[in-house]
């Protein structure tokens, strides 16, 4: 095993190729904004056999790991800039799991068009935790919030949901291997273009990252209003819909989390289906006077909405 | 033990007060940067049993997790605006320390006049994982870093030199109790003023985390000159010189590490003492032709110059 200082100069100084990064030498990035604009800040940590299973490829948990987070800054419909990492490592990422990593990561940056500014890398953790900030930026005043869902809302989601539930199912080999929902579940793409368009256009919005129920929950309650859902139209891919036969199977689709879609609320008369552009989104509810998620026709929600914290 | 979410509500949110932190209610932070600065950014992690005593207070662990990083911003001659953290807490860390913990963390927050503005938390880990993310920001252009020392400047550090490793000597209770000593490990002082003061006047500066000779080794080999440091002027605090009798107690003084004091360099005819103000500041050493750290008189380096990360 190589040390952390020669896992930073081989593996994640060739990544960090900005100016920012200063070759990754000194003790903090440095980076001149673009003027006039807010800046968004989002943190998240994946922890090994919490958030990810120990057999998933490292590189796609280098991507999730940078997904997770431009989601974040996707349901603000901010642009996002650069990153820094915090990785805790155990014996267990050795040198071929670092090596893997860091390549899956170079792919995910390249992909996504972020910089990797900094951050720290520490060993002889018991198991693993990864950590990532992301910055991005936003025209003043603009970015999305979960807070401004008003009554007679149209309720909006992005792509489809439940695929990454059943790509996890499909990792812990209880289901037959599919690669597109496998790949929903280890590479998700969050929705930037979308939420840059949003912006102006939304009047909530945030990531389904715990399940669409939870989430829509927790918009609801941030706005102070009730969201009705109907699991009927609920959009999902033919991979998905081939696998959903029962209302249970519904309910599962719309409580898996690890979506990164972006769930959105915006006045009837909002043309969202022309700010899309490619990206598919449904309307899959409304807001009405209440104070939390409901469903339509009066169906009874299930104890259970998602993940919880 | 109460769930993230409790947590989050009932002891982060409290202490994210500035409206950037959006009462931690939204995906990401938002923060309007002030006009025409760079930002400086830098994240470091501490883990259990790694870069802290499981049996440190949790308020002690708080403040020195902020502190470490707002000495790299001080190192870059940044002045923080705000942070983000990423807990990934095990069951050790129970509702008695989360609390502690969080006590100290608005303490350290108050003290350093810094804005919690957001971040994650995770349970479940087997040991505790513990990241922050600190924002500050700089003159355009004006940010030291450690490349820039030149053959013929002076050599400075700030404070005093070895008491933290005492500190954490007396933590591990193989030296008496000092209350002084133990302080510096425990509850370390950014040297933030200092560093905004040497902006303009620096050539070179990092702050001495691993040990005084192996980070004047970095900052040597960074900037490709030689660090002739004599150990016989190195700043002790009263505490430490009397528990420093021996060649081998010196040493141990110079590779402790932990001191987050500014190492650093400037042009013979700066005026360092004037800008240092209050703050104490020793001139150690001189630049040289060379790569890497010596010592005065032709003294013989340690095989081990400090901790190697």
């Amino acid at each position: 095993m190589t040390g952390e200082r020669d896992f930073i100069a081989s593996r994640l100084a060739p990544l960090a190729t900005t100016a920012a990064a200063r070759g990754l030498a000194d003790d903090a990035a440095v980076w001149t904004p673009p003027l006039g604009r807010d800046l968004v800040f989002t943190h998240d940590v994946l922890a090994a056999g919490v958030h990810y299973l120990p057999s998933d490829p490292p590189a796609d948990i280098a991507w999730k790991l940078l997904a997770v987070n431009l989601s974040d800054l996707a349901a603000m419909g901010a642009a996002p800039a650069g990153v820094l990492l915090g990785l805790a490592l155990s014996a267990a990422e050795d040198d071929d799991w670092r090596r893997a990593f860091t390549q899956g990561l170079g792919q995910a940056l390249d992909h996504f068009g972020v910089a990797l500014w900094g951050g720290d890398t520490v060993s002889g953790i018991s198991a693993a935790v990864l950590g990532l900030t992301a910055i991005g930026h936003v025209e003043p005043g603009t970015a999305l919030s979960r807070a401004g869902a008003r009554p007679g809302d149209h309720v909006w989601v992005s792509g489809s949901i439940g695929d990454a539930g059943l790509g996890l199912a499909i990792a812990q080999v209880t289901l037959p291997f599919d690669k597109a929902l496998l790949s929903r579940f280890r590479r998700p793409e969050p929705r930037l273009s979308l939420g840059r368009a949003l912006v102006g256009m939304a009047t909530a919005c945030l990531d389904v990252s715990d399940g669409l129920l939870i989430d829509a929950d927790r918009l609801a309650k941030a706005s102070g209003v009730g969201l009705v859902i109907d699991l009927a139209v609920l959009p999902l891919s033919m991979a998905a819909a081939a696998r959903t036969i029962t209302d249970a199977d519904l309910l599962a689709r719309a409580t898996a989390g690890d979506d990164y879609e972006l769930l959105f609320t915006a006045p009837p008369l909002a043309d969202i289906a022309a700010i899309a552009g490619r990206t598919r989104v449904t309307r899959i509810g409304r807001v009405e006077a209440g104070a939390g998620v409901m469903l339509a026709g009066g169906k009874i929600l299930p104890d259970r909405l998602g993940w919880e914290h």
